[in-house]
């Protein structure tokens, strides 16, 4: 490259070139067992999700609006039966994945790890024939470098606005794209570098598909980051933590320690947390209740006089709403309710529209009143009912299905693939999906794979 | 498009949809011929820039990673042969006119208004058979939008490290191409809530090709976000100036008098330079001061003794510097004032490494110092020089060549053309191209001004 194109010759203690060490000097057989098997379960849910909204129309308008704008097609959008462009099919997956907020979560700071990288990874490596190993790996490194960096400007960053999701996740993208084209430790430093000036997104879009738009920007910025620092792009050394760079832009001066702190020791992604219900994760406090006292009680809805769901001051404020659409479903406390007495589950189909319009579930959310209970912590709820006959029962649950502390076995998860699976409108297949999931380290290639999903 | 996508209704008083109602309106005929005129001055000026680095390795490792992502080839990408799908024609059209900061500046936002959004008209334009007045209303549509969003959070966006062209272009690329597809109202203002999510650039990566990857992001973005918003994708009414927006996220509340106030009526565009030189826009006075000694002197370089450059402290901080590459040369005090006296002209080449390590422009440099005058005002300077017969001579520059107070004339951008033309290598073809750009109002489509410069 030419000298114009030169950035500041390498400088110790810069964020971008810490971590652009790790990236480059990360060893697959330095990785612990439990860490490659979460990897595969991030996948496994990332896949899920992506297949559950095949049907989507904002992923069909998506995929009709990139379609002219493709390159060579060798990259599979999951559920689509067609390819793209690597970073077409990486935008498109990672809309997809994140579109209903039922993927993963890194508590943390609410970034949903895998939809920005894990796309990035799977179009790359399918266009490039590289292992399932590579990519497992890729995807452990990326969404370290992306939560990491999450954690250094939580929680300010998204507080002021930023869609973190999609603001961290072109870091992760790149850092794991970096590592699947095997980039040197400074060239890794430079694809960090013109990531930062490619983070986007804003928490207001949060319930319109321009939400979507950051999100599937993140997973192909990521990996263009990449390519050009292949090509020989520089970018500033301090990018990320620089006076006029990419924190301190954003309201934020980077905490160095969280960036940093036992790298390579302790991984974010064992603290990455699987959703069982498509609703917002303070929500799912008050789905496991309900489920639990319906269970108990085991008597219809029109035994129960009214309900009443207490929770922390962040519940109440998201969940204590007029349901007129789906997006409201998702994150109301009296819908919520109203499944886990009607209902009894809480799938992707209980939150659609034909389930807001269900007389029944209207009727209960109705009977449904949300109080604050300031003594209860942030994720938990407690709910009281009281039953025509006049007797009352109560549930407090503090660990719901799914948080860090009451994971969602693979058990879980499959469940949960194949519920998503059946609503994509794919079925025969699920079998074979997951156990190449389970199957992804030993694979040679991940077109196999590729293909039961596309 | 389904309800999952659908934001909250239109309300009354948004920046997006004061600004959507405006671009949706407008009509050609209502433009005045002064207005019509700055446009083809502004695109003359920056297809002359994209010649001029032509041959530039960032352009071309650019065009190189990625032409295997692109799609169709419909668009031209100037200077290089060949064409691209219009998103990807887009991106390296504003990459390559921004390349040098040589193009136009909008001195109240320091914004390069052209680089980010002509290219993304022209490229739509070219796929879509649409009309030489089609492009210049659009871009002077767009260019409004850009520049008034700039004005609203100006200076302290720029200042908190915002690379404010290619975080404000996204705006005006997704503003013009709204008007050429013809969107509504409504629809315009969707496009760009859309734009807010896409929104980077942070002027840490300035002195990098991390800087260009913003400013080409910004021209294919807006396309993009006009495209989703014609297919129905949807964005936050609040997207720009909500509490959780774009101008918060990123450390502002816009003004919302200069988004709106006088729309149509007065015009940014008229407030647009260009620059005569390829330097810092605060070193044009240096330049201009040196040349007029030059010719009033008539003296050789070895007859000077020294030459003292007083300015202010902006000029200093960025000019008095040591110079070891094309970079620096653009800011340096010391060089701009060498090529005053020893090469009488201050075009691309005197910018380039040859220039840099050339004896005599170093031996001259070795002459010249900087001092402060904090009577002075920005973008001037007061240049001293002592011969060696013990003569001064000094000249003083307020209103540099290129600045508001003193515009180009047509006759020197199209000079400022040639120049570039030559630099990138293409020479017969100038005057058919300048021809076409004067002539692009009643051109029925811009096919044939792109094949000239294609």
């Amino acid at each position: 490259m030419a000298e114009a194109m030169a950035g500041p010759g390498a400088a110790p203690g810069f964020a971008g070139e810490a971590l652009g060490r790790f990236v480059a000097a990360a060893d697959w057989r330095d990785i612990a067992p439990a860490l490659r098997h979460e990897a595969k379960r991030a996948i496994l849910n990332h896949l899920g999700c992506a297949l559950g909204v095949a049907r989507d129309p904002a992923v069909r308008t998506a995929l009709d609006v990139l379609r002219p704008f493709s390159g060579v097609p060798v990259a599979t959008v999951v559920g689509q039966g067609v390819r793209l462009d690597p970073m077409s099919a990486a935008f498109l997956n990672a809309l997809a994945s994140n579109l209903l907020d039922y993927d993963d979560t890194h508590l943390a700071t609410v970034i949903h790890p895998t939809a920005p990288v894990a796309p990035a990874l799977f179009a790359m490596a399918e266009q490039r024939g590289l292992s399932g190993a590579a990519v497992l790996h890729a995807f452990l490194l990326g969404a370290e470098v992306e939560c990491r960096i999450g954690n250094a400007v939580s929680p300010g960053h998204y507080d002021r606005g930023w869609h973190i999701t999609a603001t961290c996740g072109v870091f992760g993208a790149a850092a794991g794209c970096a590592k699947l084209l095997g980039l040197s430790a400074e060239q890794t430093w430079h694809a960090l570098g013109i990531a930062a000036s490619q983070s986007a997104g804003v928490v207001e879009n949060l319930p319109t598909a321009a939400k979507n738009v950051g999100v599937g920007n993140a997973a192909r910025h990521g990996m263009l980051a990449a390519l050009l620092a292949e090509a020989g792009y520089q970018a500033a050394p301090a990018a990320i933590e620089g006076p006029l760079g990419w924190a301190r832009a954003m309201g934020d001066r980077p905490d160095a320690g969280a960036l940093t702190a036992e790298l390579g020791a302790r991984w974010e992604i064992a603290r990455n947390t699987y959703k069982p219900y498509p609703a917002g994760i303070v929500l799912h406090a008050v789905i496991d209740a309900c489920l639990r006292l319906r269970e108990e009680l085991a008597v219809p809805p029109e035994a129960i006089s009214g309900v009443v769901v207490a929770g922390d001051a962040l519940l109440l404020a998201r969940g204590d709403r007029v349901v007129r659409d789906d997006r409201d479903a998702r994150v109301s406390i009296h819908h919520c309710a109203a499944l886990g007495f009607v209902r009894g589950r809480a799938g992707v189909a209980e939150f659609g529209m034909p389930a807001v319009a269900d007389p029944a579930l209207r009727a209960f959310r109705a009977k449904v009143a949300a109080v604050l209970d300031e003594s209860l912590p942030r994720g938990a709820a407690t709910v009281t009912v009281r039953l025509v006959d006049g007797r009352e029962a109560r549930a407090a649950v503090t660990a719901p299905r799914g948080s860090g502390d009451n994971p969602l076995s693979d058990r879980d998860i499959e469940a949960k693939f194949r519920d998503n699976a059946a609503i994509g409108g794919f079925t025969g297949r699920c079998e074979g999906q997951i156990a190449a999931v389970w199957a992804l380290e030993e694979a040679s290639d991940v077109a196999r794979l590729m293909e039961l999903v596309a």
